[in-house]
């Protein structure tokens, strides 16, 4: 057995498939199956496929509310408040991004936060969304576990806290999308699964020592980016994405990956930047393509055989997949089908493939 | 000799009275002087004081507009562009920080960009200015000196672009300011002063490898906060605050330090968020506050005495420094003076010391 390819819109076919017959209404399980699979695409591992197991105890648990009223309750210039009514997150991500589009079509600028919504997936897929109409995207979240205490401590009341901005070029989008710690937690799970040690820098022990056995990784701490100033960051994004907003933020986070069952309340926020009030787009795409030209133009240094753009790698994969298919391990594959028996749908074994 | 301390009116007085005697009018100098001692008393020591000489070599080079028309050159909706018409940055900033803080409250959140700036000092201080009127401030530049390189490159094409959030709670502000890089290039020059040898992971040399002697610098790169990650928020900064306000970025950054006459066409954004369009802000502050006591509460790691809040420690310098006094080096004093000479003002070694 080996990993195999399957095209995208069968893998988005299999997600919504699945999600309805969990009981998500056919139209929201499309929109969700489209989500999860542009994570895959953009080869966002942790974000897309992998994520069916947790999403499905979720709903069969009632952790989910399958048929919400994801409303606005607070609109009013340039910014607005999304009661997500405990949705999945990318159905309430989508909407905000829609919202944020529109009302920075008029106003220049638009600051979209969301609370009651829940985990979304990949960040950059939220903040490439603005993109179509010539406009920048910023999306921020209060991540759904604590793996990280305050720089200095060891209490686990942070998390990964993401960031993403998707900024357009001429030839394509520059694309940051990155956790405020040095790395995210599921590659530690990656290491755990796979019975590899950590290198030093991702995680500490309580004592400030290297913790290089992911096995142990309960107890340790990721380590921020910078030290105390990924720890600032962590924290501010926290206070912008989930107090402002009034969702959860250090010890109320509920662990999603532990708990299937109570109200995650996750805050989110997006802000949308329209660029024609700024200057021509054209002209715009023009100079972020010219920057773009010159960071690569540098000499590299020993170890490098080329300069990187954020994103870049994450975009090229996803033309490449869009043409060869998405990759699933025979491990995934076998735990797809049995989430597919389970629901009474298809298995992804017997969907097509793209090779 | 040793350091004396002087009372912060006194050092603003001394600020202003100098840059009045180089041509700067006198309401525009006094703001200057206020806003450079704010950096003093928040800690800032490479942002208030210390820059005095370098703005007096700019402003007898011409490299200043001292009579500028700062205009609003765009404004709609929620968003605003600032011509800074080449005046000291700290007028642009202030003048900015007031347009945000007016747009915001009829929109909600305000995003003001600004071209033909230049160096401003200390973010946090603009970060700061919305918190009056229970607004959350955000802050950011290209910075004045390209010192890194792009990740993997050796071409010193950014700046430690540097990111101001400030957030209002029940006992204070939460505080953050911090370059892109692990530390900004002042801390290199400093070192340099001082005789001493810089710890590893501050620069790399063209080959990657450590640089640890600060009389290098110059040939070196700073490192970026978590390597990629860091070199990612550098660039999306310098595009957000730089490209899309027609402002300076990459190659065309002048080296403030190096050149007093090159017109630098410094760029940033102010970003005000209204907190009462999203909740109440007597229970978001309550809410920051819990958020802090939370993280202070948790058990330290060896080598931590306490768990600090961004800005925990400048805010506490600048009650003190308000009380005791801004510490001026003997160094530090005696170049004060000779610009006082040549300025035709009264030396700072005259003025009121608050001991």
């Amino acid at each position: 057995m080996r990993t195999q390819l399957f095209a995208a819109d069968a893998v988005a076919r299999f997600l919504s498939d699945v999600l309805e017959a969990e009981g998500i209404p056919c139209s929201d399980a499309r929109v969700v199956g489209d989500l999860m699979v542009e994570a895959d695409l953009l080869g966002g591992d942790g974000h897309g496929l992998f994520r069916l197991p947790r999403y499905v105890s979720r709903l069969k648990a009632g952790g989910f509310n399958k048929n919400p009223s994801i409303r606005v309750e607070r609109r009013d210039g340039a910014m607005a408040l999304v009661d997500g009514d405990n949705a999945m997150g990318h159905l309430v991500m989508k909407h905000c991004a829609k919202l944020a589009t529109e009302i920075a079509r008029e106003q220049g600028v638009a600051w979209v936060g969301a609370h009651h919504s829940n985990h979304a997936g990949a960040a950059g897929v939220y903040a490439m969304m603005p993109l179509t109409e010539d406009m920048i995207g910023l999306y921020v979240a209060v991540g759904n576990a604590n793996h990280m205490a305050p720089w200095g401590g060891t209490k686990l009341l942070l998390s990964t806290n993401p960031i993403a901005v998707a900024i357009p070029g001429e030839s394509g989008a520059i694309l940051l999308d990155m956790a405020t710690t040095n790395v995210a937690y599921g590659k530690v799970k990656l290491a755990a699964q796979r019975g590899e040690q950590m290198p030093e820098g991702w995680m500490i022990d309580g004592e400030g020592r290297p913790l290089t056995d992911p096995h142990q990784a309960a107890s340790g701490s990721l380590l921020p980016i910078g030290g105390a100033k990924g720890y600032g960051l962590s924290l501010i994004f926290g206070l912008l994405a989930g107090t402002l907003n009034g969702a959860a933020f250090g010890s109320s986070v509920i662990d999603f990956n532990a708990d299937d069952k109570s109200v995650t309340n996750t805050g989110q926020f997006i802000v949308a930047i329209n660029i024609r009030h700024f200057c021509d787009p054209i002209w715009f795409k023009k100079s972020v393509e010219a920057v773009r030209a010159e960071m690569k133009a540098s000499p590299t240094r020993p170890g490098f055989d080329e300069i990187r753009l954020p994103g870049e790698r994450a975009l090229a994969t996803r033309e490449r997949r869009l043409q060869e298919g998405v990759p699933v391990t025979p491990a995934m594959l076998a735990e797809l089908d049995r989430i597919a028996r389970d629901a009474g749908v298809a298995p992804m074994s017997e969907r097509v493939t793209s090779a």
